[in-house]
């Protein structure tokens, strides 16, 4: 890309009076270069089953061809027509709660040939309406897809199929795998196969949800190929994935394998949605931007993000504009809200556009047209900027959908109340805070070795292989991060049966036999102090070191004698081990030695609410961000070599001192 | 009416042994003088299809004929016999949750023409034998109806008919008002409509919901009818209303449009129940007591109101007397108590009534003679009491539902806990403390000019000529006081596209372009002082005065520039705005602003628990009730004319000061 | 019974690896002398229809004959196979919410014919090939049986026909005692019955649960029949019962009558779990072991109890032996951990057995190697002990059916949160404490004369012969100490309409006519003082004493001249009535007057944490057990007659002061 994207999601069809003339001035006004459309507008296309009519789609991207304002298209699959449903009723996906009601998006089977017949067709008919069209830049398939929970007869029995395929057609081995055995479960002929729903064993049913996470795979695969036989080799192929939703993105998406998904695509894109006001620390931006680049290890496209979003989003002055210059900090090549405007009625009347439902300019709008004049001025300073992180945190669908199983507090009794993305985002978010920024990796990453230091949550359910690989990357010099319960079960979730942490063991230097939930118990050694919270939290392994340090031990009468956290030298590297969660203070000064350890050292002394960023940029510049997430005037000294202010074209000398206002932003190249 | 109806329920059918002489010499040594029998005992009065047996019924009006109390006779629909679910099963409503179990009451399709058939026959032959009966004075036709939630394929195709109708069979009109465009649920042919129950269109939704408040008004009108063509001119026809239930009678039913149900009655009826010991405020009395009076703008029956009621409301001593004396002073012409005898079976064994099951005399038993005697003394002098109030309180079922679907602490992402009726009850709660009393209006209303100030809570879903006839209302002299989120929708739950608050703008001298939740916001003007707690609570809409005086700005570092009380001079009128929910304390300061403006004086200069209520008798005198909603003496100056004490016969003169003990009344008339 | 059962669950089905032989090894080093084995085991044991497969069982018989360890075999009824469920769906239970989905246990119609077809086959195979088994001592029938809520058509024809026979096919009875008239649920024709899983009267539905808990009568008597006709009459036949499931071991078990229940068994059995760690107290393992002894006035069996148990319950040393000997002291013949392997996968994998996943020892393992040391020593002078307790709390599960249906705090809007077994416990838990041991009787019980006092906890639901057997036991010179709630309604959930308390009135020597909830009430009088919480809770009967002296009134403005607790000597006795719910501290005040008027005196003037229990061993000689539930050392002066330290053999004079640490155990034998 020549220049940073700016824009926004744009439905002419939900407008209630005629707009587009207006709007369009008013997103040249506000420098915005690029809107998204058609996505999730399915029965305004094709009104009738087979009666197509793309008047608003050619309608856009005339009018936006004219302005010179790009178009990216989605496909509207992720909504159905009412016309299907009505017709098709077993279109809608049976999940376990049964076959649901027309109503919601995302309600269908995603694997069911009526609608991959009608899906397939009208994509075929929007390509040949938009792939010619020099205003459209790329293509977005469907949109936030998952697997709706479908689990009808025809789902459950593709499942068969690939747990035949997965063992070989050997019961007998996926009866031992699984512990079918257990509460008279076993499956003796391939006929018996119960429905999966019902199941209580978690190997069998975290199996099914892998097994739905590839029907995503699969159909956005099957998506992508449509779309390439028409567009254009300049057009991008893109996604918009999702993260785990708690009220915002809050972690990794469940249902969604990212790194596999992601396979068919050109680009990665993501929305990205964080709390506000008050409530802003840029977290979930670098968060969500760190795992969308780190997909494709490339930059990549906030193709959604708040505007004034939720009545209780609404910005202070000066978020919008740091929250855009965090994206672009992250590796985002685009900033796009959803949406323009706020939709008078429906679902989402109030997650708000920029502008408000009266589509008059409001204080959101004008700030946004603050960050399109700046980065038409200094954008291509920012664009395709490319990070060379020396941390990973590796994440695992495979470990989150076990801990959604077996819980961390939990017992099997019920459900508990810290969830594996709850462990991810405390070691992420302590980074963060630190101002060290990382990458992500999966389980089928290879690029391991570019990394001197990787922290592992929480990896509860992991093939053998997959520990190997970490234990051969300590040897080789490697700094590792584990935490309590990693490497606990296999990939089938049947617990290890060697003495814990199975093959990490040597690696970490510890075992345990036993473990527990802290009540009233502390933590004291060289990572604690009398400043922070030295509280075990959630949950305890009682860790007898085998040769690591302990760099912290239990303080309970009875618990005293076990280690709490360890660090052991293994071949030419170290290897952490934290067997409880704890306050993010004590989780700092570890990293803090783990950091060191490893040679990788903070953006900045100072740590958040100042937050500092770098990459470099198409220039071979360096570019360095300073953010200000709080409502006090910060300031910090410029330690990196001399710079000049982009916007303000002041030079910044090394040492000397900066001063961030408000929620402010201040971005240096050097 | 000629008397105050004093009385109860009565089951003949539920006694578990012969009490029938006894009870009535019971009732009458309490002053009794009226009871409704037959209400809900279908399967006694027809114990198989087409066996009638009015045994109960026939003995019960006897007895009390012979003993000179009046009988009401409820018909017994609203629970269906066992045979008629057995033979029928659909006649059990498909709701959303599909269709329920035998069991409950009010669980039926109303609509069913099984249901209609049976129900039309038994009410016939009900009425055959009891309509010549002196002793019986009136009907009240079924009872708390509402529509059940019934949402079956019927319901559903006459809603579609419905729907065509409101359209004139223009399906683009109906899809842009709905915006159903949004999330492809465009529906493009007649025949390809949804079921409704699955929908997350707002508009669609609370339509259906309004289609089946429709059904609730058709059923009652349709069972008058029936009663029309036996009973006597001299009977009244009545209905049990009920409100909106929080564990008690709360605030407006949003199950039925009252308006225009009770258009077939010949008087309004209601069920009213309350907090009771310490939470005892008189409030819900006041409430619905105002609210039915307003429905027809005549006096009211409380057909149903709590003896001992629930185990936690055992009335403390003088409770009951001083409740039933708040009845009245609202203008009710009876207090008839749920029930005369605890049942002792079933759902309600714990919803006590006049007598424990026991049967003995009680300490509430007790209190009830006291009532009985006096109001036999003085109720002439209180029967028909007239109100000539000048404050109004605009309620909406539309803006209820709308509400309901869009929240106000809530987002699109879910349901908030601040509701519509809270709203109004935020209202209602501060002038009935204030000692001011009110009527109610509804958007249907043509008297607006009889008031001076009308309040106007929430009025989210409106249709623009009832914006416009507010906006007369105070251009020619009135005076309005209009809450947060007034007029922002149109009648189907579509935002308004203008700058808000829409046809309110100039009246009110005030715009906004965007709201939020308020955290950690104050309020700061006139209106607010050191005394009571200046937080702006719940929502906060960022007002612009556009020619108003700012009566209150929000305190906060980044919205200190938004007003959000405000006050403007309109044509002859005055009109307040109140842009974000407050303490009460701030509130009636606004209000004795708003009342003063007005010209409305407070009934007294004391304030809840000390409260006065007025009403003009039949003697053409008015009547002043003094009530002591605590339990500490109070002592307040009688301000009015000199009076009457009509228990005492004392003389009260203008300026002299009354003491009133704890849970005391005190009746005046001069 | 000669030697104390000290053993495990075994279930080599479950095995992730050849495991046998070193468990085995294992197990001798602990001292575990017996196995439970095949209990669930179902679908390994016929694996498909008709094949049955019992190597497993078999060559765990095998060797554990040649090691020494008895075996009780478990019929594997409680999980059903896949098989049985892809071919008779209808074999999983229809319940309130429809048909459940394969996968948990516990889910099959128990009265299912073909569930009971393959049922009787699995089991007489497994006979076959277990009874002539040197080493197996005894069978246990199904595991943890209830009804599973069954309540298909087929169930509800079969309740007809109870119901039809218990009211002698008269309808106007039924209707009558059940008060179908309210609500128009009168049913006047048999055929006419409706679906009961949707009724609303209380009456009907504990009918309708007390006839699903004859189910479970039924079925164990005819599992036990089958068994019996291959067992030979050296094995014991005995049932895992359990209890009311709070997380933990709580109360009266609601589904299943215990004591009717085990009429079919040898001795009776249960599983008792509790919290650990800091919660541990001991209560459960009393309350579990003087319920299950109290079942067949004999000795029984603990077949299961918590070894490491749930994460949050991994023991503290000294612990696992504390409970152990509690549970001896109690009466139990055995120690059985649930389970000796923590399962690798599925539901209860974190529900952890003695030893881990990683089959190591660990220190609970090591615990257990003490205990059965220590068993192997002295378990012949503990063995078979036997209780001669005055005291005995009277439990009924009519009446605890009656409060879930009606609430205690609750009223008929909705379910409270104290419940029947809250107050069981409160009362049991208060003679815990006091260390004051007691049986459990039942309804149906007719050694009430064995005791001198009785504890009647709410016994809400009460035939009139139940009372009049209460009230000639308190006449002929027994002690009782009854509460609120007690004898308020019949057996049919009818409340009794002469005056409360019914038949106890006269022997209560109180009435009361109204109750409500207490808030703001203190009680005051002889057994209240400074030290304890005074507070009224829960509920309050209004009581009125006529001739019972009043221990303490209510303290209220408006409740003060209501009693709260009374005394009243009547015939030969005393009875004591607790109107409302208090802190312990009062209740304990109670007791030991109605303790020391009966007679009864405490085991120790010491109170928990300090716990003496005691018992008659084969020897005819008393054991003293003195357990420390408590972290700190506790003294305590030995007040018994002259005795032996079991284990150390030391002598212990009456008056000698006994130091045991921290969650130790004291036996003295003398």
């Amino acid at each position: 890309m020549k220049e940073l994207l700016f824009g926004t999601a744009y439905y002419d069809e939900y407008m209630p009076c005629e707009r587009l003339d207006k709007d369009v001035e008013m997103m040249k006004k506000a420098g915005i270069n690029v809107v998204r459309i058609a996505e999730s507008t399915w029965s305004t296309c094709e009104p009738q089953e087979g009666a197509f009519d793309f008047t608003h789609v050619e309608r856009v991207m005339d009018v936006m061809e004219q302005a010179g304002i790009s178009v990216i298209i989605g496909t509207p699959t992720y909504a159905v027509p009412t016309w299907m449903v009505k017709s098709y009723p077993d279109v809608i996906a049976t999940t376990v709660n049964g076959r649901g009601l027309y109503g919601a998006r995302q309600i269908m089977d995603i694997t069911h040939p009526v609608y991959r017949y009608y899906a397939e067709r009208v994509i075929r008919e929007l390509m040949k309406h938009t792939a010619h069209k020099k205003c459209v830049i790329g293509y977005q398939i469907d949109n936030e897809t998952k697997y709706y929970g479908t689990a009808g007869n025809n789902v459950q029995e593709r499942f068969v199929k690939y747990i035949r395929h997965k063992f070989h057609d050997d019961l007998d081995a996926m009866n031992t795998e699984f512990g079918l055995d257990y509460w008279s479960n076993r499956i003796n002929a391939w006929e018996d196969f119960p429905d999966v729903r019902g199941t209580v064993n978690g190997s069998l049913g975290a199996e099914f949800e892998k097994f739905q996470r590839t029907l995503v795979d699969e159909f956005l695969g099957w998506q992508a190929d449509i779309v390439n036989e028409y567009r254009r080799k300049d057009q991008f192929l893109t996604h918009n994935f999702d993260f785990e939703w708690r009220g915002y993105s809050f972690g990794v998406q469940p249902d969604v394998n990212h790194y596999q998904a992601s396979k068919c695509l050109t680009v990665a894109g993501a929305d990205i949605y964080h709390p506000s006001q008050d409530g802003l620390t840029g977290t979930e931006i670098a968060f969500g931007g760190d795992m969308t680049r780190s997909l494709k290890q490339d930059n990549y496209l906030v193709l959604e993000t708040e505007a004034q979003g939720f009545p209780g989003w609404t910005p202070y002055k000066g978020q919008l504009r740091l929250q855009a210059y965090s994206h672009i900090a992250s590796g985002a090549n685009s900033v796009m809200y959803w949406h323009w405007h706020s939709i008078h009625n429906s679902f989402e009347t109030y997650w708000k556009g920029l502008l408000s439902h009266d589509f008059e300019e409001n204080e959101t709008y004008r700030e946004a047209c603050v960050i399109g004049k700046e980065f038409r001025e200094i954008g291509s300073h920012l664009v395709n900027l490319k990070k060379k992180n020396k941390t990973a945190i590796l994440v695992s669908n495979e470990a989150l959908t076990a801990l959604k199983w077996f819980g961390i507090e939990a017992s099997a009794a019920g459900p508990g109340n810290t969830w594996y993305n709850d462990v991810v985002r405390w070691l992420y978010d302590a980074l963060y805070d630190m101002n060290v920024e990382c990458d992500f990796i999966w389980p089928e990453s290879d690029n391991l070795d570019q990394y001197q230091l990787i922290l592992v949550p929480a990896l509860y359910a992991a093939p053998d292989e997959l520990l190997k690989k970490l234990d051969r990357y300590v040897k080789n010099g490697g700094s590792m991060v584990a935490t309590f319960k990693t490497a606990f079960a296999n990939e089938n979730l049947k617990v290890n049966y060697d003495v814990q942490p199975h093959i990490l063991k040597d690696c970490l230097g510890v075992r345990y036999h036993q473990f527990t939930f802290p009540k009233n118990v502390g933590l004291a050694g060289r990572i604690t102090d009398h400043e922070h919270d030295t509280e075990a939290k959630v949950f305890m392994e009682l860790l007898i070191s085998e040769g690591a340090e302990v760099m912290a031990s239990y303080e309970h009468y009875n618990w005293g004698q076990y280690a709490a956290v360890t660090k052991n030298h293994y071949g030419n590297g170290t290897a952490y081990y934290i067997g409880c969660m704890t306050a993010q203070g004590v989780l700092e000064n570890l990293l803090t030695d783990a950091l060191k350890n490893a040679g990788i050292p903070s953006l900045s002394e100072k740590k958040s609410p100042l937050i500092v960023r770098q990459g470099i940029n198409d220039f071979g510049k360096n570019v360095y961000f300073y953010f200000n997430y709080s409502a006090e005037k910060q300031v910090v000294t410029h330690e990196f070599s001399d710079s000049t202010d982009l916007l303000t074209k002041e030079e910044v000398r090394t040492g000397d001192t900066i001063s961030i206002p408000a929620w402010g932003v201040k971005i240096l190249e050097g």
